[in-house]
């Protein structure tokens, strides 16, 4: 009798990791230094990525690739930009899935051109919870955080803040109108992320983009240090 | 030799609606009203809830299941409702569940006064995706959305505007310090669940708020009613 033995891989993140990795040899091959941007829906990932590529990332070639369940309502408001912009829906499924994984990113990979950028910035799906969990074979994270959203939100979600580089509070416009207050954000931050690097920033008015845009433009370096 | 024939549940949404139908039946046979909260982080779900049940929603004596990631900060801002106030935390996995299914509602049912309260309300975690997908044995759902995420979700997170029998759009406080327009909104709206039934609340200030208390006092009867 003809047996074949089937291991199971039983956890899905190890096989999701095993992926993120070959991700990221193809993406160091070429070059391509990799971000993940994280946020809840309506942070502001779209609004700030379009206000720091206005002007662009230092002598960085950069292209987007955009996660969205559906739709290409993020891609088309980064037409303008000139860019290279790659649509990645996760909508497959019943729902669609909330969170991008390196098997998605690698089904991208042939429409992404890797020898044509240094900066590939992946926009994740909207979601405070999965993105975190799922490695796409970045060399950094960012976590955007909407002052609209509240001071508590490291304290409820403390994985996507504590594996991330850096933390961006959006829309401090809004600060005088909401009861937000960054000494409590500041204080949830620190029990998830002790000292991580924080910015304060409105991509509406464009108060501290240069900063962000300034972060952006030493990434390849920092990727390339020795850990 | 022995052999057990295993039958695998291949949908794992089936299996939950199974459990979710199992819910309904206990609620049901306690005469219990469940609604769902589904919002994104952030978008007010919490502070809704306490500005709709501080003055009490007519005479139905009401419950609260707080679903979190981890933690429980919602909670505590309820207690001084003096209203039986239930936790549920996902936070078992590597990063935590992104949603409540209808096992872990189910697992909450011991904890759950069922025969002190006429109105379960159970507020979901905070995800634009994966709770629309994931039955609890709920009679209605809310969504939420915040005026400070842009007018653009029900567009690009279309099955949660689309499952729901309400969906309140809070925090028009800040209306006049975003780009948000109710009438975009609304369009995208309309394209995915076309004539909701929508509301425009501010929980922060009050406004509105008398109008998502009068249909959560309706909510008993429109669920006795033949569908």
């Amino acid at each position: 009798m003809h047996r074949v033995k089937v291991r199971v891989v039983e956890d899905a993140l190890d096989a999701n990791n095993t992926i993120a990795r070959a991700n990221r040899d193809d993406f160091e091959r070429h070059g391509v230094t990799v971000l993940n941007v994280m946020s809840a829906p309506g942070a502001g990932k779209t609004t700030l990525l379009e206000a720091v590529l206005r002007e662009g990332v230092g002598d960085l070639r950069v292209g987007v690739l955009e996660g969205d369940v559906q739709g290409s309502l993020d891609a088309d408001r980064l037409a303008h930009l000139h860019i290279p912009v790659t649509q990645l829906n996760t909508g497959n499924g019943f729902g669609g899935e909330c969170h991008l994984d390196a098997n998605m990113v690698r089904s991208a990979l042939p429409a992404l051109p890797l020898d044509e950028i240094d900066l590939l910035i992946v926009e994740n799906v909207g979601n405070l919870v999965c993105p975190a969990e799922f490695a796409i074979g970045e060399d950094a994270r960012i976590m955007v955080a909407s002052v609209a959203e509240g001071d508590d939100k490291p304290g409820k979600y403390p994985l996507m803040f504590r594996t991330c580089e850096l933390v961006v509070v959006n829309k401090i416009d809004l600060l005088a109108h909401t009861d937000f207050s960054m000494e409590r954000f500041d204080y949830y931050l620190d029990a998830v992320h002790p000292g991580v690097e924080r910015m304060q920033v409105s991509a509406r008015t464009g108060e501290g983009v240069e900063d962000v845009r300034a972060w952006l433009a030493r990434l390849p370096d920092r990727a390339e240090a020795p850990a």
